[in-house]
């Protein structure tokens, strides 16, 4: 199994409810630093996972539309306690989406799963694993 | 497959018997950085994988009380080697009987499998992995 | 000159002022990771620059009354922009009055200065650096 | 399962083929930081996933073979794109070849799979896995 | 003292002329992750050392103008041992350049130094720190 | 001026002296991540700060001589805490050491400063700096 991955990071703020949250409850905020893991059992005919660039264009294009925002806010996620391994699904599934609407180009089609993983810390992280198949 | 993961360190003393181990037979020590990773395939009621605040409660307990010791005086691992792929396992029946106790809190019972990595070096870790269930 | 550094994390709320800001005029957030590095010129009598533990709890305190808030409504930032520099000079000061009020001990009174450096994502960080003469 | 890890890096020239690498068709280089990730189900008689020093000469070795090279004049790789993906399994190929013939010991046989994962920058890696059995 | 730190990387190809250079003397490469740091003695109107995003601009522009190129081909090095020493002072150079053209804006008039760092490995950086004053 | 970075690493046993030092008062361990920082205000006729093959085996040479012992058994620290900041200094001062006897080179009478730093822990580090002429 072959596996490659991109990096980038958002900014926001957001509020848990729930005791068990503690003071977490109140309006505070994190950065994410978010790890994109595609993999697929063989190479395509480029000898790639998938084309690292628009791979980049995407992720930045998801968390683009999350950054600098206050999640709370967020029609997306009324409702929802938007922890982290709740974020790491969300943009997971946001990913997955992209790439069936072909904005990870012909040879994405090729890819098996997808692991998203959100670094909150240096001591904390949260993640997603599914696969692509339609 | 949601993961999550919290880190925490220890500092111990040990040697190896085996001509395997060349110069590490020595009484010598390591800074051992470790991560719980603890993963189950759907999030509990608040969105969680497990109670990050329990999580990091049990990690700093069962690490401390191996820290700022001399694992060849520990009865626990008598006659053994304490590599850490040996280490990784026996921290992680530690946690899967915290998390048997109770410990996690009763989310935790949904958990499906826990990895415990020891990082020794910058360059070199090793884990033990596996399923949480009874 | 000896340095001596301990590492904790704080996450917030905040939004800035100012049209350089672009969208993070928005109410947005961040982890800090926030490396507190003592400096001096000779060892204490122990062998040491600072009580590591006390540093430590230092540090945890001064991190944990910004942890889990929103800066804009903390009076101590009233009419401030909390960015990641102005940030580093507060928890200096905070940490240069602990220090004074002999909160890491008698030893700690021959530190030459202080640096205090917030981690806000893998690539962008800023610090302050000044004496800690009195 | 058990898994051990070592680190070394390995520095080359080379250039790619086909429109989709964009400024990459140019001759240019990286540094790869290469993980080397051993699997097994069961430690061996001294308590290892396999000799961690005759690993790291496994991996040095084999990489040494390859640092400060062109890519694009090694016979190895004639009309390959040597891209990070294509290469994990290049090196994943070779290290399972030293470990049939020996140079991990005789425990290894005993291992199940292996990683090997090259981290071309602070934002991008790629990695291979497969199993080991004969 | 004030510091801001921005991170980019870069790609290359190059050699070196020296049998101090040993294998090193062959056509090779390397990526290179350069961090950037801006110093002031004390923040502008705006609370900032530098406007971080000019910043990251200017950085990915004069990087820009190297990545994915065979430094041995290039006019601007012509005669040079592209060494990372050398490189770190080369593109500090030509930040110092941008400044002075005002591509970091007004503020970045109060700079007082730069430091320019690149990571070549995991193990092994080099860097260059001067003045900024006229 | 100029910096140059080289990394290894040493793995050691040793027990402190003195109540300040709580539980670390036992025998215990640790890994610590060794960086040699080497500085000087004009490169070499080479474009170097100093030979980095050379720089690399004095580092190891001198961490060697340490790597796989008790501190507390080594008579060069004979009634000496070996605390994270003292070995610092002690392994600047060998490095000093072979400098002036040549073993980095010629090249290496132009360095200004050293500065080696311990890193203990993902969290926690030490360092000592130093000016290296005679």
């Amino acid at each position: 199994m072959y596996s490659l991955n991109v990096r980038e990071h958002f900014m926001i703020a957001h509020s848990f409810r729930g005791e068990i949250f503690g003071p977490a409850q109140r309006l505070h905020g994190a950065t994410y630093v978010v790890d994109a893991t595609f993999r697929r059992a063989e190479l395509d005919a480029d000898g790639l996972v998938v084309d690292i660039g628009r791979a980049g264009e995407v992720l930045r294009s998801i968390l683009g539309a999350l950054n600098y925002r206050n999640l709370d806010d967020e029609p997306a996620f009324s409702g929802e306690n938007t922890t982290t391994e709740y974020l790491a699904r969300a943009i997971h599934d946001r990913i997955v989406r992209a790439a069936r609407a072909g904005d990870l180009g012909e040879g994405a089609r090729g890819l098996s799963s997808l692991c998203v993983t959100l670094h909150e810390s240096h001591v904390a992280w949260a993640s997603y694993e599914a696969g692509l198949e339609e």
